[in-house]
């Protein structure tokens, strides 16, 4: 299977579209690309007009929820990524993603959360998927979001 | 208008100086160029000595008033490219921006917040600086400032 | 003395030992090399099995122990480094870093934490390591650790 056919499958079973408009939540642009790098703006679990996933992860959502979460919110960053260069063979190398998991005082299980994302990006992208990644506790996220993600890519040619 | 002069009508409209020294808070510098990118450290919405917007957005502090910090943080930021630089007209694009707003349990309009910052950014600098944004909501800031944001920029000959 | 033996006296200083091998609590990868950019993962003040500073920075942990938590997550940023490099030689510049904070609701003092991993860069690296910095107060952190640095290193030759 190629990168995109593995993101297609990934989309099916997260039974959610990430072909359509990403919609974009304010006054910026959803990637900047300078030289080979990719800057993604944060994204949150956003299908459509829905925020599928919100809440306090520790509270009323739970471990699982706010994986799958951190899975959307690595898909919207690669339907971004693969929008703006047409197919995501054109990613060499996913630099560092971000994750920001709005959770209770006592949570601490914000690597869990976020390996939601990473498995997203090591299974579709594979070697250019092993990335840095740095995960926190927030108190509040746009929209009541469980998780926001944002990343850095190394492009080719 | 030129870039520096917009940036000077921003300064005018906000009602202050931004041409004196940049204060820092720490062991630190407030902006590392390496090769043609620019990092900038946060700022927080200092003017001389004073943090002009403090306290928790959604309670002692309003979406005005945020936006408004919003606003300062990124005039700081711009100032400190000015002066590292010479003038705005070398800032070739805008490729980050994060924000950081110290906010109620229950305050979820951090990219409305974030969206001052961006305003300022996409009106002094034009297309340059249109960017990609994370805004996600804290329990504290340093010097219990409203807003903190940092950036990196891509800067030309 | 070299970057090298400044590293070690700092590990001696703080009692521990920074030469194995580096946990990673998930699905990632510590370090990612991209040209001469280096991008370090989040650290937690780690050492071997176990988080060293745990709990919240203005309740049941002090600014002092919050600051040798710093250190020991700037030295983990390092210590990673040397091992991909092979010397601290090779660090051109430290371009930034992100200082997470877990603390209470009115602890302001996350510039001063954050000098803790300040001081630690710019003892061992010299001019290499004045860097660009934000920090922040997040409510919680992955395993309750009171701090968490990433950064991204300019490397050389």
């Amino acid at each position: 299977m190629s990168t995109d056919q593995r993101f297609d499958d990934w989309a099916h079973r997260l039974g959610y579209a990430f072909d359509g408009e990403i919609k974009i939540g304010g006054n910026y642009t959803p990637v900047v690309v300078d030289g080979h790098l990719a800057y993604v703006s944060g994204q949150v679990p956003r299908v459509g007009d829905t925020v599928v996933v919100t809440g306090r992860v520790g509270a009323e959502v739970s471990l699982e929820q706010a994986q799958r979460a951190a899975q959307v919110c690595a898909m919207r960053a690669l339907a971004l990524l693969r929008q703006q260069f047409g197919s995501l063979d054109r990613v060499g190398r996913i630099l560092r993603i971000t994750v920001f998991v709005q959770c209770t005082d006592a949570f601490t299980q914000h690597s869990e959360v976020a390996d939601g994302a990473s498995a997203v990006l090591s299974d579709v992208l594979g070697e250019a998927g092993r990335h840095t990644r740095t995960s926190v506790g927030v108190f509040q996220l746009p929209k009541n979001a469980s998780v926001e993600l944002d990343l850095i890519a190394s492009m080719q040619a």
